[in-house]
């Protein structure tokens, strides 16, 4: 017990740190020093200042609304004086991080289930009825084929599907665009985000900006950075893309909201940065499956409780709202983490001065005979550590 | 040859480690201990069992399904009396993560493309055809201007658009919300996470949760903290709101699924924490743009073959299902590079002790001397040896 | 000043290393040396080539297409002959990372609102109006209770119920799905994807993917994998599902795609990496609340201008686009931090063999007076000096 207590007590009591040869000597001090310098100057301004390496950095967690405005109106002999609003073309009507607004269209009224010929094309011509196989519907077909070849038009012959008639002909899209005016629609982007680990909250619609302000501003990169409604127009062309060639074949566009925070200072330095991007970017030279577009019906009963409907191949333009960021604030972990990595890396001094005065230098032996106390293992080296 | 393999054996047999002083004195060894102490508890304490750093973490991958259900029935003089269902009421009948339920709204009844007096506003209201532009759109207009000034009612004049007339007139919002009773409808959220790290996945329908008991509970964050069957207005509640507010004039809410996760224990502790928190926060002295709406129409033909339209401006709740977490397991690397900091920490209990014994107490020069061996550069300073 | 100076001049142009105790001992050296490499081999085999600590790492943000093709037809009793396309069974038509494909369904056609009793089911089963309490509408009541008890069918009564009549009943669900030839339809999924800190963008039509061979591709994990047009029965075959199973009661698949990048390569080599996996897994020994469906209308209007509508409970496979992964890309923070790291740990062996050496070989004590240096506090001890 009492030994054990004098161990304690020793161990307690004891203070060990490390013997220092103190090697006067204007060269490999002054390289050591310089040495040391870099690998401080790396931690400090590099990783500290720059990549702030002292914080604790979260996710955003983000929720959007969008609100499309704006109103066209068309004049074709097909579908006559037409005006078009949002319940036209934002379809579906509501989504959660993203808004179609519709900029073309084929459309096929007054479809209804029946037979009648395939459009023509590669597979679907034929000269008698046993070119076509009944049943078969392949990946591209508009109905199931009948096994009938019928005339298409007077010089033509195509296969027979029990199909929605007539059938969909979108070999041609219109162009320009049909609704073109698109351009001056705009959106209303509300975002709200969320650091989870800070419980910090803000909204893309900050605390100064007004009613009066929020009914007129339209963003601009240098006037308006911060008003949240964007021209349509606008966003493809600062994405760097022509509104009309996209408004034609349709495509995704990004808005992308940035909320890169340094919560360590004033919330009010939180600030949401917007950029576009095109999404569906494409290699002219290299122009596979371009565009976005997809088919919706309206369904419609006929006074005898048949139904028809019509049907659209609707191009246009998506807009996905990509909200990314990380915020930072202080936290001692990686702090800590940062520093005892910078410690042992100002070790690194120490190794490669060492490695430069032992091996290097003319006086390598001078130094080496500092530096090192050599013991021989006891029964070969009792007598070597005269030398010492 | 020879010399070589000397040497290799040389490095091989040789083992180096520092020359210590070990001092022994009560001041300087109880300060050297405790910091090293406090450093030990520091990375043990805090970093090992507080932030988990010996585990390797990964993020949720979740799917989430909402099915809400409820019925309602109104009776105005508009509509007369009529049922609604999850049909009616949920727009669009389907989405990825979040799901809309209509509680108020603005019907505007037949609808059909013509001519009629915009709703007077500021900009609309006008004496003569003068104060009219044909063919301007305005962002907040319901149609093309045709540049006439025609009669709205009786005393007052507005500008003649074309448009789906007649136009929607939303300057009056039903209050109360005309969809109350939406307060009492459900949704059920079934919920399937995924860490693709660990290939560790689960549902938020727990094993012990019979289909008895999913036919009859409701969350209730005390006495069913697990049932995934959500009453709205409960929702609304925990968040701190007003179900009858919300209602009116819309919102979105925050339905957030936790899943953090040790893996370290058994499958059976990864549990889901629900939290609720209204996405479009305001201040309420900063009302710009509140609440959340959009509009939609359902389409008609009429036997002629023309087409009607309903247009609905939908005001309502959207609940966004947020789901996040971290999952965390026992990993070497985190664990090694957490131990390697720590270690380099250990050597600032070193460091900062040599501060205080060499530059701080009265036998600092003593100390020194038992330290450091001083070595002048070889041709200045040979004498200087002796007096190590 | 000149003291300063000095001060300077000694702090710069000096350098310290530590003292060294060289042991020539067969045992201990190679034991150091093991060590040594163990740790080196870690650091370098598994931290760096492995688990490439040198890379910075970020996130992918990505957007996606779907793009549903198919058609089929159909022939029964209640609906007779009849075709299903794309505009028929894709709900929503357009979706942001998903895609909904109806396969089965429950139509309930020409409802109206009114009143009619209610499905047989364990509450709504009556006797007499004393069993029906008037205005209430539990969960899972289709309509709202008018306290009338009402002959459902010869046998039956239950209570009668305002609501979209006649009310659906789902207990028969068709088996097999209604459209089970929907095995047979293709899925397009476009994907672009994007690592912000590395602004590089790749899509998931792959440079040498031509216009030809995208027209008749199917993914297949051997032949074709790089082909982004899926058959749907082969994702439910390969999740290790049966294609007629989620058909009839419906569910989510999830189209796992995984870009895991290591640009310090070429980007020829950031390939996407498909997977299947089912989203809503269930034990069948657990089976509560299987499958995925929900309701929705078509609403069409009468010539006398009332409403009527076609309710559909539509099952289906809903087909989440999930994208993950990670890109790494040399950077000298992390290689930093992982180097500071080792050395940390190199230093661990010497404290590992330090105790064996110190405090478990048997000439422990020799080697102990090697290292340590005693000194006794100054008044106690300056007798004691003379032992070193």
């Amino acid at each position: 017990m009492a030994g054990c207590c004098a161990v304690l007590g020793a161990f307690l009591f004891e203070y060990d740190t490390p013997r220092i040869v103190l090697i006067r000597s204007r060269k490999v001090g002054l390289m050591n020093r310089t040495v040391q310098l870099l690998i401080l100057a790396y931690v400090i301004g590099w990783v500290f200042v720059w990549e702030k390496g002292y914080q604790e950095t979260d996710s955003v967690v983000s929720s959007v609304t969008v609100k499309a405005k704006g109103v066209t109106m068309t004049n074709t002999s097909k579908l006559g004086f037409r005006i078009w609003d949002v319940a036209d073309y934002v379809i579906p009507a509501q989504e959660e991080n993203s808004v179609f607004i519709m900029t073309n269209m084929v459309i096929t009224m007054n479809q209804t289930q029946g037979f009648c010929p395939e459009i023509p094309g590669k597979t679907t011509v034929c000269e008698t009825d046993a070119n076509c196989t009944a049943g078969s519907a392949g990946t591209h077909s508009s109905g199931v084929a009948t096994g009938r070849c019928v005339s298409f038009n007077g010089t033509l012959k195509t296969c027979e599907v029990a199909a929605w008639c007539p059938v969909e002909d979108d070999t041609e899209v219109p162009k320009p665009a049909f609704l073109k005016a698109a351009e001056n629609f705009t959106l209303l982007v509300k975002n709200n985000i969320w650091y989870p680990k800070f419980n910090f909250s803000k909204r893309n619609i900050l605390p100064n900006i007004t009613t009066a302000y929020l009914k007129t501003c339209i963003y601009d990169a240098k006037t308006d950075p911060f008003c949240p409604i964007f021209r349509l127009g606008k966003i493809v062309e600062y994405a760097g893309h022509s509104f009309q060639d996209i408004a034609t074949e349709g495509g995704i566009m990004g808005i992308q909201i940035k909320w890169n925070c340094n919560l360590d200072r004033a919330a009010s330095f939180c600030l949401p940065r917007y950029s576009f991007r095109r999404l569906d970017t494409r290699d002219t030279a290299h122009n596979v499956s371009p565009g976005y577009n997809f088919r919706f019906a309206k369904y419609y009963s006929n006074p005898n409780g048949a139904e028809h409907r019509t049907l659209i191949k609707a191009y246009g333009i998506r807009f996905d709202i990509i909200v990314f960021g990380k915020a930072g604030k202080f936290d001692i972990i990686p702090t800590m983490i940062n520093i005892g990595s910078g410690l042992a890396l100002l070790g690194v001094a120490t190794v490669l001065c060492d490695v430069i005065v032992l091996y290097c230098m003319k006086k390598r032996y001078y130094y080496r005979e500092k530096k090192y106390k050599y013991v021989e293992d006891y029964e070969q080296g009792l007598g070597n550590q005269m030398d010492q």
